[in-house]
């Protein structure tokens, strides 16, 4: 039997990849990727800062562009390709018909903003989060438990409340709302199964009370008759075999299995070579921590705890920050101070403690531990003399600082992190962001031996339900793997990092725990105190 | 008689400036201004971020190089000059040797930092500034209670003590340490008085204890033997004639009084029209606000009040904020985020509260109410999509409501504010810092008639000590005016800021005031909740 490879397509914020894969080790025989040509880089924008569309225009487009594109690098056979996995961003809910299209693609929605895909970033429906959030306390509380007490305004129910609310000519006219991850796989395949990742993680999915939420649950909020499908799958499934249409127009084989899908972080930690006891980082534009584990009690402030959502047998744990990349690229796009190579740069040159500032990594709200999309971004001790890239390091300490947060918050609960992949366009680009990180944390970072694991993982999945290994962890044996180059803590970088940590862990409460009732006046004395410190 | 006029010389941050005045009407005839030819824009800095010097040879060349050029303008008569003027930055101390000669003048210091002219920005000395005010408040208590409660690290004895601790070699060098106001009608006169301005508000000076500090003070702090001045004088007296010598560099008549020397702000609140009830900003890369009252009770953080600083007869009262155009120039000339131009007119076309953006303005520390050159800056509110626009706006915003607070402070204990009259560069040519300042005072901003009322201040002093006006109110009544445009407050825009005016009032007592006890975490929903509102 001759080479076989596999099909990962990754949908991410601004760009669509599609990966061809060796099913027998990994190899990445060619990649290409495709800018949504919606909004801008691909994001549809609007006056209200919360708002955050797609158009499922590019979805389609995407598809076929790329996987062309990567076909023709490739040069492998048509008939060498015997699977393909579908990643993308979530939780990114889109309404469509009774035939599963997009209402976006019909004539009458085409501009209308509430019909596009309501991409993950999107905020708008912070208050029917609230109520979300308050209904489940009263009476549905263990829906509450498995996503970290806090019911947030970028996840499912949230966003087709919002719409309902506001948008009820869109909301009126949807025949069911559809995550991103299912839709490209029945789009495909001419067939539709909701994967659990997005439907444990998002929509409250859980096989433990029955599925989704309950008629009266979702009667107390005003959506009596939400069509939502019957059972979700795992990974392990197949949704159907690719339609003749899109055999022809790929050039591919009709009939190769589609896998389920699930978001680019799921699939990327198994790219990454997720196990038990390994911590894997995704960090983009966003950050996305995913854990399995075989069991663990609830953990407050998480955002997700569901079973098979990242491997089929284990409980998939995801965490994450709301803005990492984004962080960096507002200080770049929008305050417009250097680029990321100057800023960088700059920010190598510096030591812990010495620019005395401290921020906090919440310019797109708070995903874990917090939960809570409402709080904002905060920089303490410039002085007059602080530059660009004084800021720019504060800026990478201060996301630096969340994951240490998230790290902590797992191992009190139980979860021991013994070692950390990290992936992600910033893991693989960015040198002097690992070593914040490794310093921060006092971790070892290593980085995922693919520079798209996304993509991977979907490949690893179009190849396991293509049945090329009987099992993800055989498939994830020979398929991934991590760098040479592993990122080690510096001792006295730490140790300056453990103090900034305990002022970061002063404002992280001083700004949002309710419970907490201490003053900060020393927050900046102790900035200097640690500046001067530095500097000797 | 023809007419007469008379010369302000006004020594700032960056440059000096003459001006010339018909001392019947206050027109001015011409002016000249400099920039020092030392360090980065004058100013000479270092590593550490507390340091800032001037170069004492740049007041001498400055006072020709304007002298000369206003006059060559003015095309008045030598013999129609009838009085010089001086004001200056401070505390701005610089070492002498016992002819009054400059030690940086001399070849041995003449690259020594420490013998320099020790700029009011300066801060090296905050470790002495906290040492001085323990012993004030062990065993002086009333030396405290004129300065604010708290004697600044920007203040001389603080400058002075540093110097003897950390370079010796200039110390012991020094026969006197004197201000940069008095140091410069010396040189112009050959005669030496201190003026009661510096004297007051930055070295303890008070007639009610006998002078400056006495020796028991001086001693416990390892300063026994610092030779001070017997006495203080106002800007009554004059210092002397005007030298052969500089009479001829000058092409000016030799004997020309030159009034004794006072700071910036108080000449400058002279040439402002300051009156009993009128409270003058002096808004410039910091700002001081300057009063005078018959009587008042000590006022707690409030930098000084002194007989006779500002004008004879009057106790003088200065308050201050220790950065507000330079926290502007910092975040255009560090952060690069555009020009003053773009980004005033970005932030005019804002509403109060629209950002969701709330800043402290502490980026040099804060002079008044809290008296604390350790504190830093802050900014929170930041999102994904926070502009350079919106965070100049939010700082413009924050220096307003450091202003209010003063004011407030000042009413508090009976010293009404019944008109506020605006000078310096920022008044006269930022339409929308004054706007915004009478929209979060709630009060009407008048400005200066002059654009240099520093300088006018100065050469009003000079007219005086030459005779040509009895009195200064005499003087005032007819050299002085506001301009006719007056930026009133509108009472929306104000209603907004009354809510976020509380916000800062949390953060900035939450930062700062150790008796304060509370907690932060309504601060950012408030913000966003007062931005929703500004939208809608």
């Amino acid at each position: 039997m001759g080479k076989q490879f596999s099909i990962g397509l990754d949908y991410g914020t601004n760009t669509v990849r599609c990966l061809i894969v060796d099913v027998s080790n990994g190899r990445e025989v060619s990649t290409a990727t495709w800018e949504y040509s919606h909004g801008t880089h691909g994001v549809i924008l609007s006056r209200d800062p919360n708002l955050a569309r797609q158009h499922p225009a590019d979805y389609l487009a995407g598809a076929e562009i790329t996987i062309k594109k990567a076909l023709k690098q490739a040069k492998v056979k048509p008939a060498q390709i015997i699977g393909i996995g579908v990643d993308t961003t979530g939780s990114t809910p889109l309404p469509v018909d009774a035939n599963g299209q997009a209402l976006a693609l019909n004539k009458k929605f085409a501009k209308n903003l509430n019909a596009m895909a309501w991409l993950w970033k999107d905020h708008t429906g912070v208050e029917e989060a609230a109520e979300i959030t308050a209904l489940a306390k009263e009476i549905r509380p263990h829906y509450l438990a498995k996503c970290g007490g806090t019911y947030s305004s970028e996840w499912f129910f949230s966003k087709v409340l919002h719409c309902k609310r506001t948008a009820p000519e869109v909301y009126d006219a949807a025949h069911m709302w559809v995550e991103c991850c299912d839709w490209i796989p029945a789009q495909l395949t001419g067939n539709f199964k909701a994967g659990v990742c997005a439907a444990g993680h998002k929509a409250m999915y859980n096989e433990a009370w029955g599925g989704y939420p309950d008629a009266e649950f979702l009667g107390r909020l005003g959506l009596n008759g939400l069509r939502l499908p019957e059972r979700a799958s795992s990974i392990a499934e197949s949704v159907g075999g690719l339609t003749g249409e899109w055999a022809k127009r790929l050039g591919l084989p009709a009939g190769i299995p589609v896998a389920v899908g699930a978001f680019d972080a799921h699939l990327g930690a198994v790219g990454a070579g997720i196990a038990p006891g390994t911590l894997v980082k995704i960090i983009g534009t966003s950050t996305c921590d995913i854990m399995v584990a075989a069991q663990t009690e609830d953990i407050p402030g998480l955002c997700g705890i569901v079973n098979g959502s990242v491997l089929p047998g284990f409980l998939g744990l995801e965490a994450g920050q709301s803005a990492v990349g984004d962080i960096f690229n507002w200080f770049v796009n929008y305050i417009k101070a250097g680029t990321h190579e100057e800023l960088t740069q700059a920010a190598a040159k510096l030591k812990p403690g010495e620019s005395g500032l401290l921020a906090l990594d919440w310019n797109n709200g708070n995903r874990t531990i917090l939960v809570d999309q409402r709080l904002t971004g905060l920089l303490v001790g410039q002085t007059l003399y602080t530059t660009p890239g004084e800021i720019y390091r504060a800026l990478i300490e201060a996301t630096a600082f969340g994951a240490l947060t998230i790290i902590n918050r797992l191992e009190e609960y139980g979860v021991k992190v013994e070692q950390v992949v990290n992936c992600g366009g910033i893991a693989e680009k960015n040198p002097v962001v690992m070593q914040i990180y490794a310093d921060v944390t006092g971790r070892p970072m290593k980085v995922s031996r693919s520079a798209q694991t996304c993509a991977l993982g979907s490949a690893i999945a179009g190849a396991v339900v293509a049945g090329a290994h009987r099992s993800y962890a055989d498939a994830q044996r020979v398929m991934t793997g991590v760098k040479a180059k592993v990122f080690k803590p510096n001792a006295q970088a730490h140790a300056v990092y453990r103090d900034l940590y305990a002022l970061y862990h002063q404002l992280h409460d001083g700004f949002a725990v309710s419970s907490w009732n201490g003053n900060m006046i020393n927050v900046m004395k102790r900035l200097i105190e640690i500046r001067q410190t530095a500097r000797s």
